[in-house]
């Protein structure tokens, strides 16, 4: 199976994701959000590009069933229920209501991908169960890593390659992409010692400034 | 000698270029074209980014002193002296003559990196000189890999490995952004095997489609 890698979603466009299978991997911690919220009961999560967006959708729905989540600079937004660490989303808080997220990198990365005939979102947490999503799927497979500021994130790059891995069965295909060789090379290179590599990721070091170490713990 | 890397030009910004030496890469084929013509004995190669800046540059200068060099596509521009294959910069079509080069990813990258307090075109050809040439500037080192269609390219990605790797001595700092990682890794894993890893390249591929294997070996 090949597959084309986006390292940051910067560079994607509508057309790329027509007809295909998109995989959004956002670790740090967009879709590790997503996932731990839909684990632990909510609704649905939405999703959105900016704070017009989120306050257009909160305002048709009613204030019990939706919580506002996200951050900029990496820190809570003014006035939102939640922040964009995934420890905050526990079922007290998400079980049965609607997620309304807002991110810097992760959310916008879905959202441009919202063309794709199948979008999943995927992080460290839920890679097992992508990997059988995608093997049922008849489509190409895209893999869309978020990024940060437009550039490349190594613990989306290595999320990346570990998807990519048991998707291929630990045999790299030829020919294959050059950005699929480049997450699948980082993951052989770092995977015995994926936790200090991902430690080393200049976004872990960042969260790490801001008090959420224990983020990267969960993620 | 930390060092930021951009895996494609395309997002880069001329703020992120201000006080630092940038080298840009672009293997196949701009940046070897360009060595290759200074070596040649062209008196200068001014880099555009399109054909009315080359158009405009020409206008205001001699017939006989300038050529006219360039590629969309992959193949020589309808009307100018030259394409952008290296074997085609030979001294008795350049030497003393000055060369304006027009390019899909290498010479827009280079036009957008013109903030920079010194900036190189840099290609496997002159990389041991580029790398002495880096050690003797004081400011911070930007590694721009010109990439390709936005996307990054693997030949550049592996040139870039090898210039930190030169810079580094063999020893990855800590800590190291992001992409230089990359890079470094990519290098220090296909190295044994570097002429191999640089023929799987996607725009190697190409390029031996369009029947320019040979620059493929010059390059």
């Amino acid at each position: 199976m090949d597959a084309e890698v986006f390292l940051t979603h910067s560079t994607i466009s509508e057309g790329d994701m027509q007809g295909r299978t998109v995989v959004v991997i956002d670790v740090l911690r967009a879709c590790s959000t997503i996932v731990t919220a839909l684990d632990r009961g909510a609704r649905a999560v939405m999703p959105v590009l900016d704070m017009a967006q989120a306050g257009k959708i909160a305002s048709n729905l009613d204030p019990d069933v939706y919580r506002l989540g996200g951050e900029r600079g990496g820190e809570k937004i003014d006035g939102y229920h939640l922040g964009n660490s995934p420890r905050e989303y526990t079922p007290e808080v998400v079980k049965g209501r609607d997620v309304i997220l807002n991110t810097t990198n992760g959310t916008r990365a879905l959202e441009k991908a919202k063309g794709a005939d199948h979008l999943v979102a995927a992080s460290f947490l839920n890679a097992g169960r992508v990997v059988d999503f995608v093997r049922q799927t008849t489509n190409a497979i895209t893999i869309v890593c978020a990024g940060r500021q437009n550039r490349i994130a190594l613990e989306d790059t290595l999320c990346a390659g570990l998807l990519l891995d048991r998707l291929w069965d630990g045999q790299e295909p030829y020919p294959v992409s050059d950005s699929a060789h480049t997450a699948y090379t980082l993951y052989h290179t770092d995977q015995d010692d994926l936790e200090n590599a991902l430690r080393g990721a200049n976004h872990a070091e960042r969260l790490v400034q801001q008090n959420y170490e224990e983020d990267l713990n969960y993620c």
